[in-house]
Order: C-alpha cells, then sequence, then structure tokens
C-alpha cells in the first residue's frame, strides 16, 4: 500500500480513524476501471465537516466500493463566508459557473432569477454534481451550499444585515471594484452577477435601493456572465479574502514553501 | 434604416467615411439568415486600428454582402500592454483561455509548450477565431495578437528588459498577487499560466531566474489553468489596469453613467 493517495473524493460519511466508508456504483466504477486502483490503495477523503483523511481501499463487490479511513491528512478550516447569487444562464457555462465558483471558494450558490433570465428552470443536481467535482479537484474542505433558486426580488427581500451585496454592473454610476472592495473592508460579503442580456433598469434602481447594495464596476470591456463571476471573485478574494496574507495561509501543507515538491500551475 | 448597430463585427478593411466594406459568406449568411437583417440595417465595424464606426447594409449577393461605413461610433484606444503566455490545454478549455483572455483586455496570446504540456500541436486557427469573436463580443476596439505557439524556453530567452512577468504558481515561495501587482507598480506586464500537470520543478527554478519574472500565488485552492487566467487578468487589471479609474474610464460612450440605457451585467 502506498500512502500519496492517487484521488480525492467528497463523502457523506462522518470522517474518523478507522471508520468505514462505501462508495456507490459510480465512484467504485471510477476508481477501479478509470483509474485502476486495487485493495490496499490510498485515496483522500473530505466531508465538509472533519477534514481531509487519507482512507484505504478495502475491496470492490459488484457496484461498490469499502474505504477503511486511516489517518488525518488536514484539519477542517472553512474558507471565506462568500456568497453568489447568479442568474441561471444556458447549460455549459451554467456548469461553468457551478465549477469556477466553488474554485474561487464561494460559501455559497443562489440561483435567481431575474426580469431577463432566460431558462426558467435550473437543474440543482447538474450544479451540484459540478459544484462537488469542482471540490474535489481543488483541494477544498467544502462543498458550496447550494440554495434553492428564487426570483430575485426574493432574494433581496430577506437581505441579511451586515452582509454587502456586490452588484456587477456594466453602466451606470459604478466604483471600480478595487476600490470599493478594499474600502468596504472585511464581513459576509455577496456578489450578484446578472444574465447575458443584462438588469432591466428599472430592477437595477430596486436593487440599489438595498443599504447593503455596492454597485462596482469591471472594467470597460462587456464581460460575458461567466466570466464576470471570476473575475469578480478573484479581486475580492485577492483583496479582502483568503488570497490574502491576512486571510491566513490555509494551503495545504503538501503545497507549502516547507516541501516545494507539490503540484504547481 | 435604423442607426442603432443589430451586430458588431470585426473586418480587415480600412475604415473611413463612405468606404465600402465587403463580407465573406459566412459573414454574410450570419447577417442574413441568423440575424434576418436586410438593406438598409446598420452594424458596427471594427478593423483594430480606426476605432468603431456605424455602416450600413448595401445588399446582399450569392455568397457576400457589402456594406458602406457611414459614421464613426468611437475613436481608436488600444488597451492595456499585457501579455498571456499559456501552456496549451485540451479542446475546450484552449478555447476558453482565447474567449476569456481576450474579454480580460490581453494584447497579445502566446501558446508555450512547458515540459508537462499536454497537446502538442495549437490550432492557432481557431484560437484566432475565438479571440476575434470575444472582441466582437465585448465591444473591444482590438483583437488580441497571437504569436506563434513556441517552447517556453525560447520565450524566455528574449524576454524584453522592463516586462514584468507574473508567474502563476501553486506551490513554493510565492506573494499574494494583490501585494505583487501593487509594488511592481504599472509598465508592461505579462502573465504565465502553466499547464494542468503544473510545472516541473526544475523548469520553475529556471524561470525563478529571470529577473523580471515575479511569482504570485491564486489562493489556497488549485485552480484549473482556465480559472487561473481570468483569476489573475482579473486581479491585475483591477490594480495596476484599465479597471482602475487611473487607468482611464475608456468605457464606450454609450455605457457611460450619463447614458444609463446600455446594457449591463
Amino acid at each position: 500500500m502506498s500512502d500519496q493517495p492517487k484521488t480525492r473524493l467528497y463523502v457523506d460519511s462522518p470522517l474518523a480513524e478507522g471508520q468505514a466508508v462505501g462508495l456507490d456504483h459510480e465512484r467504485a466504477h471510477f476508481l477501479r476501471h478509470v483509474l485502476r486502483l486495487d485493495k490496499g490503495d490510498a485515496v483522500a477523503v473530505f466531508n465538509g465537516k472533519d477534514g481531509e483523511w487519507l482512507a484505504e481501499i478495502d475491496g470492490f463487490g459488484k457496484g461498490w466500493c469499502s474505504l477503511t479511513v486511516t489517518a488525518q491528512r488536514r484539519v477542517q478550516a472553512d474558507g471565506p463566508d462568500l456568497w453568489l447569487l447568479f442568474a441561471p444562464i444556458k447549460r455549459g457555462r451554467i456548469d461553468f459557473v457551478a465549477e469556477k465558483a466553488t474554485e474561487m471558494g464561494v460559501s455559497r450558490l443562489w440561483p435567481v432569477f431575474t426580469r431577463r433570465t432566460d431558462p426558467n428552470r435550473v437543474n440543482t443536481d447538474r450544479l451540484r454534481a459540478n459544484a462537488i467535482e469542482a471540490a474535489e479537484q481543488s483541494e477544498r474542505l467544502t462543498v458550496p451550499e447550494l440554495s434553492d433558486p428564487v426570483p430575485l426580488e426574493k432574494a433581496l427581500a430577506g437581505w441579511p444585515e451586515g452582509r454587502t451585496l456586490y452588484l456587477c454592473a456594466e453602466a451606470g454610476n459604478v466604483r471600480p471594484i478595487a476600490d470599493a472592495v478594499r474600502e468596504t473592508g472585511r464581513g459576509p460579503a455577496a456578489f450578484l452577477i446578472g444574465p447575458e442580456g443584462g438588469f432591466a433598469q428599472s430592477e437595477l434602481d430596486e436593487i440599489c435601493k438595498l443599504p447593503s447594495v455596492v454597485p462596482v464596476g469591471l472594467g470597460p470591456r462587456i464581460l460575458r456572465a461567466d466570466t464576470a463571476v471570476v473575475a469578480a471573485l478573484a479581486c475580492w478574494q485577492a483583496l479582502s479574502g483568503d488570497w490574502t496574507a491576512e486571510g491566513g495561509d490555509t494551503r495545504p501543507p503538501f503545497r507549502s514553501p516547507a516541501d516545494p515538491a507539490g503540484p504547481a500551475v
């Protein structure tokens, strides 16, 4: 058996030394037939609550795989308190939004229907699958919460006091995002990204009445909604989130400067 | 005839009042059969040199369309001097890199082969088509230059003095990107994003010997190469590029605060 995990999986089970974990058909197939792993091989597992653990493959059966949790690899750490409210966009691009927002560290994904939102339904199972895959691949210890899609006005009606809502707007009176984030400072935050067709003007006027709203600009070019998601979240993480020195260096230990053997883009 | 352009096209021809512009089969088909435009309808055109112009459709023929340029809409303005060096990645994700980097305002796209780069060829025609489409859609006045793919060491060998090369690295001794960009200040810049498999350690050591190189970190999560492209460029634009107040508000006049009728995400 090797201790270097061959892959990283999100699981539902509690994680502690000696705990048994069962994997469903799809995961079992992936480990056995795609990664060609065998009894005794190590994988990493996390459940969003108990940190990251090494686990050893006990064996495969018809449509299942069982693991035994062996040792903790990282203690649980939660990321920044950062929500993304986004208007559903067409398939392909919405998968991308779930994937990228997860990589960018959002804690909550919240689809909201705006006046010009084109799709009127959201496949939340699919969004969740994309978020889980991105959490596994990006070495997050959590999976973002996926909230039920609601009309935008409903989301805004109960807006929590003290949570800044950065409105990404391409027109009108906006402030450069870096200035706005720096001046607002740390604290719970959310970003609102509209649909490809933009917000209706009357809708923008309504949103801007909320005291927590800070309209921000993302430069002189028109960005697609999926681009705006990554760009806006990157600016926030770099200036106010966990990409800063003050945000705490929460890189996994095997990627810290002391061990330069880890992966690097 | 309406003066509100129905679409925005990149063309090769010189642009000036009264100038005739011919469109090829694909463009003619798009205007006539997809957008259902007709003689007298207005479109916007730009060529990367002469600003943006309104043009009127003169007529369609079998496989062609001719336009007459009528009035200038925006004067030419070049974006920041910002290069992106990137390791080719698989199809789909590389299309995405060309599209997103163009939206993010890079002036030069330069595919470089690193040791762990998987595809050993690049379809530059396809990259260019993606960049043109993104330039049209994002309302850029230029299309990024697409340089011939070369091995990374060749690109570094002739590195121009005074151009900062931000190396996006997931491991090792890096500085938070916001700190690094702020301290380096304005001036010609470039970003280097590695392949999905990361850089080889020996390769990283070589790159870091260059005096212009500044290794930067993009937070605690592992980002896919295509995510890292948008995230890194967003931070630079927001702190040192044309997303800042000092970078000059180069938003098209129809999207300035005086005219809130423009589109908005």
